[in-house]
């Protein structure tokens, strides 16, 4: 039998030592075999989905992995059922399969279904072998890469989870051809990021090519999404558990996760509350005396461009927006380390924050009721 | 002040790099914050014990780490509260005590404490700081040692967890005087088995010393926690996550944790579970030619001679034994490997297994009704 036409455009590989793996992008992926076989240890492989990534894209998977011990768990859509609950109902369902170590749970979906999936697998048995098929513009360019896997608790977003590193990450662009345009928009606040903390290049390559962008013109798409992998692969391979660089990826996360866990999970999506943080994040490193405010402004007009918001919803009062903020992932000791730029192309960690000034960020950068 | 007098006996490394940490043996060490300071990096200190531990050596505990931010987390006694559910409630208080990533979560019990807080301590933030206090015989000479943390599945024992390893384990060998005869037994369990895989001589020296041992003089108990550990700390830093060597510490666990989990988790204490495994294990190689039935009697006399049981209780029908077999870590592509003795001090793992001999095994190493 031939195998389907397909385009594979870039390999990238993420370099951790006996933990390396590769990132292929392409076109077509999902249909190939030989993508996925070297990568499963034994005929077991559990995917899992969810109730809108199934009627798309399972039968295609499935049908890949003809031959192998193959078991489907579709959840529920959305960010609200990425929780502890959802973890015990993958990993009964794993137990009960009777699947051993030497399986491997594939995610087949956006980032919410890479952080539960990549939970799961590293958990079950103290850890089994886990592969990305990420389904989304976010989860191509930023989530399915580097083994942050995780859950929410409900007074914090991602507060409870593992790294655990993927053997692949398999990115089929043309699964993007489904997606709705707020999704789009959501994958796109975290490219802009990448060309914020690292590459001014890149940042002005998407002031010029956002519509192409967002309508998903082949060579705009795969463009961004080598350029967004391959820098997340570096920062990876140099800090794997952020002890130091990697921090600078959270860039508008600190607001950002705020916004989310202030509004209730799945209100917002990720990536449309990672739009509003970082211009936040840029309106606190002007307020700081790092950037112009004119820098400021063309950060906000492409993040507009990009169809996000720029602001926080009104919904979420400033003092318990602060409380939020103070009981991130980036607290220290009683301290909030935060991600500001000093110019377009570079970032800074900084625990030097004035609790005023964030107040009068969060004040004057909150949309009116 | 005067700190108060402290012996300590010895001084272990676990040899994993820039995840070394020590293993400190002594009487009233727990009195003493030097052994505590050097491996807190804040202030915030979650102690997790339960309610058999905590009126014993809490106050004693939270009087060294005196100036510290110390909160408490009083569990219920017993394998039977090993379990997801009693992971939730550790990670809700961590976050409701609003703890960052700097904190420490210390375990102050035997190894359910042990499994607990390390899982938990793993998946908080995606893992924070971990001290072990280990107070039971078999923690100090098993668990508490390796990073091996996790929760009970219904179907199988240790099915969910995580390798943690922690930043310090702290051996008070003074907390053992408060330990019921049971308790002392089943951490000999572990003892006998590492004379079994590694150490003839060690194995001569219990059959001479088990009286002293049991009894806690203190030369004996100090000399034989020493041995053990020294022994796991080398299998662990050749062998972290099991990929070969480290599975040699399970002789007699396939069957041990058949045990524990048909009986309903607790009714047999663990290492009762691993003292009937070994005894059973040691008729396998005997049965497969790999020892001498008289090697089996002299394993099974010091056994009995620690007050363990040496077969499997009647109320686990054979046919639900050998399905809960099946279930075990140790099943690999739908193969059981087992741990068979090759003499006294040398063990091996294989795979080439009859399951009509372990049926066998099963059926004549079986109390009767």
């Amino acid at each position: 039998m031939n195998n389907p036409p397909y385009n594979l455009i870039s390999e990238l590989t993420v370099n951790l030592g006996d933990r390396s793996y590769p990132i292929f992008i392409g076109t077509d992926l999902i249909k190939q075999p030989h993508f996925f076989i070297d990568y499963l240890p034994s005929k077991q492989i559990m995917i899992v989905t969810n109730e809108v990534v199934a009627p798309l894209y399972l039968e295609t998977l499935k049908s890949t992995l003809d031959g192998f011990d193959v078991s489907t768990i579709i959840l529920p859509d959305g960010e609200k059922h990425k929780t502890m609950k959802t973890i015990n109902s993958i990993l009964n369902e794993l137990v009960n399969t009777g699947f051993d170590r030497s399986c491997t749970v594939l995610a087949l979906g956006g980032g919410v279904i890479g952080d539960l999936t990549g939970f799961a697998a590293s958990c079950y048995q103290r850890g089994v072998n886990f592969i990305q098929v990420p389904t989304t513009l976010l989860s191509q360019v930023d989530s399915s890469v580097g083994g942050k896997t995780g859950v929410n608790h409900s007074s914090g977003k991602n507060m409870i989870g593992a790294f655990h590193q993927p053997n692949a990450v398999i990115i089929d662009i043309n699964t993007l051809n489904s997606l709705p345009a707020r999704e789009i928009s959501a994958g796109i606040a975290e490219i802009i990021k990448y060309g914020l903390i690292n590459d001014a290049n890149f940042f002005a390559w998407l002031e010029k090519n956002m519509e192409n962008l967002k309508q998903l013109k082949p060579q705009a798409v795969s463009y961004a999404i080598q350029k967004s992998c391959s820098l997340k692969a570096r920062i990876v391979a140099k800090d794997e558990r952020e002890t130091g660089s990697r921090a600078l990826l959270n860039l508008g996360h600190t607001f950002g996760h705020a916004i989310e866990t202030g509004t209730g999970y799945g209100a917002w999506l990720h990536g449309e509350a990672v739009g509003a943080g970082i211009c936040m994040a840029a309106r606190l490193s002007a307020r700081m005396g790092k950037i112009y405010t004119k820098t400021c402004e063309r950060i906000e007009t492409l993040i507009s461009q990009a169809g996000l918001p720029i602001k926080s919803p009104a919904t979420i009062k400033p003092q318990h927006f602060l409380n939020l903020m103070n009981k991130d992932k980036k607290v220290k000791q009683g301290k909030l380390h935060m991600i500001l730029l000093e110019e377009i192309g570079k970032a800074c960690i900084t625990s030097d924050l004035d609790q005023k000034i964030i107040r009068e960020i969060v004040l004057s950068n909150t949309l009116n009721d």
